[in-house]
Order: C-alpha cells, then structure tokens, then sequence
C-alpha cells in the first residue's frame, strides 16, 4: 500500500497544483475530485497526471441516485430542482459522465457517495412537506436503498464497459438522512455481489466505519472487493458543521494500526488516500499539510 | 403500548412537577432521571409517583462503565478522576446505587448508556495523551466493549436479586466516542443474551437506531428483550452541539410507524417514552411540550 493525496485535503489546490505538489513530496498517487477536473479541464487533468507519472487512486465522485417521485399532474417545479422521472433521468446521467470522466483518467474507481432521503439536500434544512413549488421529500429510508439497487443495476455494466470500477461508500449513520443512505460496509458489501468484482467494489473510509462492531468481519468479507480504502481521523467533539470532523491522523479517536492491517489481511494493495474535509487543514499551507499527512501517515497508519 | 413523559422532555420541571404534569395530561407513567429523583429526595419521589397512581417506565441512568487503566507507578491523579482499578469501582459502585433507586421507584427498567472510550468525556475535547495529571485516554474500541460485558456480569445478578431489569441503549455511532461503545441493536441484543431476560433487555430508541440496515430484523431478534421503546425525531441538520439533535416527533427524518409497528410485532407492551434533548423544547412551556407529544404521538408515532 501506497500513500495518496485526495485533493480535497488541500482544497485551495488547482488540479494542476495537487499533482505538483504529489511530485514535489515524493508520492505515487492522487485522488481527484470532479469539480477540480472541470475547472482544470479534463483534457488537461489528465496530461497532467500522465505526465507526472502519478497513479488516479480515485476519482471523487458519483451517486446521489436517490431522487424524489414525480409531482402529481398540476404541479409545477418551480424550485430548479428536477422531480421524479425527471430527476432519476438526470442523476444517471450524470454518473454516466462521471464513470466516462473516470475511464478518461484512468482512475481505480468512481467513489460513489449514494445520496440520502429523496428530496433531502445535503447540509441544508428540510423543505416543509410541501412548500407549494411541488417540492418535498420522503422518510422513506428502505424506498430509497431500494432506488440506489436499481440504479446501480443500470450503471455497473456501463462502467464495466468503460474498465472503471464503481467503488459505493458507506458513509457515518449521520449522514444517512441527507448524503448517504449506505450506512454500512456489510450493505456495501451485500450491495456489490450479484456484479463482478472488477465492475462493484466498496471504500473503507475509517472516519464512516471506525464504530462498527462488525468492521473486521466485514472487511474480512469484503476481501477483492475493497476498490479504495481512505483515511482520516474521527474528531472529539465534532465540529458545528459536522461535515468538517474528520481530522488528521492522531487527532482523534481511531486506533489505525488494526483496521490496516485488515485491509492487507483482506488482499487490498492498492493507495491509502488521505481525504480530511476541515476548516483548519483548509486554511493552513498545504504544503505544510502534506508534509504532516505523510508524518502521520507513517506513525499513525501503517500497521 | 402507552405515552409515557421522559421527564428530560420537560428538563425545567422538577419530579413533582412532572408527575402533576402527567396526571393533568392523562399520562399513565413517567420516566425519571436520577439527578432530578436525587433534588426531589428519593423517598418523597417514590411517594410522589405512588399518590399519584402513576407508572416510572424507566429509570435513566446507570452505565458509564469503561474506565481509564490505572496510572502507572509513580502518577499521581490530581484531576479529581478516578482511574484504573479506582475507577472501575467507582462505576459500579454507583450502578449498584442506580439499581437500589431503580428498585425502590419500582421502575420498569435502568436505562444503560455504557461509556465511551476510556478517559473520553462526554461532549469535551480530548485529555492530551498525557496531561502530565496522569489522565489519558485510550483508543482501544474494543477493550472498552470487553470492559461493558465484563461489568454486565457483575451488575445483572446484583439487579436481577433486586427485581431489576437493566436496559441496555446502543446510542448513536456519533456518540461511541464518548457516550456508548454500545452502538448498534444487534451488538445490544447479543450482549443481553447471556442473561435471564428479566434481568437484561434493550432500549430501541428511534433517534439512536433509525438509519440501521438492519433494524427490523433485529428489532424481531430482540423479540421479549425489547425492555423499553423511546421516541424522538432525527433532526436535519444537527445543531451545533449533536447531543440536542433529537427533536419532536414530525419535525426530523424518521419514519415512525413501521418501527412501532415491529416493536409490538416483537411482543413489546409497555410504555413509549418520549425523551427529547432540545434546547427549543427546553425553552418552550413544559405543559405546551407535553400537549405537542401527545398530539405528534397519534398522529406520528402509532402505528
């Protein structure tokens, strides 16, 4: 295992910037976000990657299949947010996109962050049951996996066609209302096994799974299907915005070492991405981040 | 099933206030919390309750269980915390006192919350790794789980020769940091079954369950052990300080019925607490927040 940088801990970096600064630190690989890549041009990103001679640990990220029910007739959606039919139309799209996104940069998976309630916006408050421009949204939590099952039955095989590998994170329970209703690596893992195991894959983010009683289980389980394993660390207590508690490594609550070593134990060779959404990380050099991160990494992760 | 007043719904009244406030709502029961039952006195609570007819669904709390090693030879603990082997004393030596009340009130159960992570306080930053006061704490997840099963054996047959039933509350994995290691039903129910069901049962709190992929398979699993079922809404977002994000029942994510309908189905026929930490419904009229629950449980909860 190998360690990468996922973009997103040094959010100021341009695409460009992140791969430099990957070189300048002496580090193989890098996991980028489809924001940057926009904004970087994917042509660009991926000159710039190939050049560099970096590996695309991960590209960051598809999902949010879990879309609204069409309006009853009548209604109309003034809101700018797609309904229904309309909305799931729309979503796949858009992971088709980023599964050919992902082909283009040769990246080792898609990450795919699910998506929460229908109709539940991440972050934000919840719109009133009905506020009278047809939008709402729905407490129906086994409809909605049931929506990212059938979604997934659509885009596996377009991505097993591309050669990219869709990688479905399970995110912390605390999510599960409003990002991600993959709460679990064993429903990752259930969800991955009718498709092969080059098309469906699960990430290990400790931050999302370091409370489970069943993780070393699971991840024994999930052997050739981990397709990413991401790290940082669980913050005591968490942040107002609770987006922003995963903290660098030795900052918080996880014990690294065994969750590792059961990550090799279950086969997986692949990088280490270190992927820390935090105010302060945000605001400090990143150059200065990634020196720490590689410290850290060394002290703290490795098993 | 039957309403019950967790009277931290109503945090500014007193016990003898709470009972009034039952008894002038057509409530049956009441559950209790020891700080509240300790201001009150414990005798002049077990008459209140008594006069007034009514039933305490639940004593919270007992727990807290996982304690810091000792201290080295040569440390010395001037922070007023008690550690290793002093510790774990301490701990249950005030479970044996939380039995004792539990007992005399006649409560239907002691709530459980069992601990974090050892030297972890609830809701505040975490002690240096050495303080040089000699606190610390300890990442060793599943040491501090090994630690509440251990405890469980000295607790259960002190509670059940005292006709007490401990209820253990997996919390919310937000909360394994530093309130419960206790964080899914399944991993409630299996450390219940060891026991004679009289003695140790589970609490099902929507708040702390809801997102789980498996709930209604456990919820059927724990079956008899279903010691007591609390409701309160998943808030959306979660204010600044989580432990206040649960809510009146309507106002959050969660889908009500089907989960009281499978705690009856499990044979579960005692009292629904409603137990709300919420610095809004703390800040409204007491007898306006039980009139809402009673109105949010037919329309909300019931199945």
């Amino acid at each position: 295992m190998s360690l990468s940088l996922n973009q997103r801990t040094t959010k100021r970096w341009s695409v460009a910037e992140a791969v430099e600064g990957c070189v300048r630190h002496g580090l193989e690989a890098v996991g980028l976000w489809r924001e940057e890549v926009a904004e970087q041009g994917l042509a660009e990103s991926v000159k710039l990657v190939r050049d560099a001679g970096l590996r695309v640990s991960s590209l960051c990220r598809g999902g949010f299949l879990t879309t609204p029910a069409d309006p009853g007739p009548g209604t109309s959606d003034t809101s700018g947010q797609a309904s229904g039919g309309t909305a799931r139309r729309a979503a796949l799209d858009d992971n088709r996109r980023a599964i050919d996104e992902a082909a283009e940069l040769g990246a080792a998976c898609l990450v795919m962050v699910v998506g929460g309630l229908p109709g539940v916006r991440p972050g934000e408050p919840l719109p009133a049951d009905s506020d009278g421009a047809g939008r709402s949204f729905s407490r129906d939590l086994a409809g909605a996996r049931e929506q990212v099952a059938e979604a997934l039955e659509v885009l596996a095989p377009y991505a097993g066609e591309r050669g990219v590998k869709l990688a479905l994170e399970p995110l912390h329970p605390m999510y599960c209302a409003d990002r991600a209703v993959l709460s679990t690596l064993a429903q990752a893992v259930d969800l991955c096994l009718p498709y092969p195991e080059e098309q469906v894959g699960v990430v290990v983010d400790t931050f999302h799974v370091w409370w489970d009683p069943r993780l070393f289980e699971e991840i024994a389980r999930a052997g050739g299907r981990i397709a990413s394993y991401q790290v940082c660390d669980y913050l005591q207590p968490l942040p107002a915005d609770v987006l922003l508690g995963r903290g660098m490594m030795g900052d918080g609550v996880i014990d690294f070492p065994p969750i590792t070593r059961a990550v090799a134990a279950a086969g997986y060779t692949g990088d280490v991405e270190v992927e820390i959404f935090n105010a302060d990380v945000w605001a400090a050099d990143p150059n200065e981040i990634v020196a720490t991160m590689k410290h850290r990494y060394a002290q703290v992760v490795s098993a």
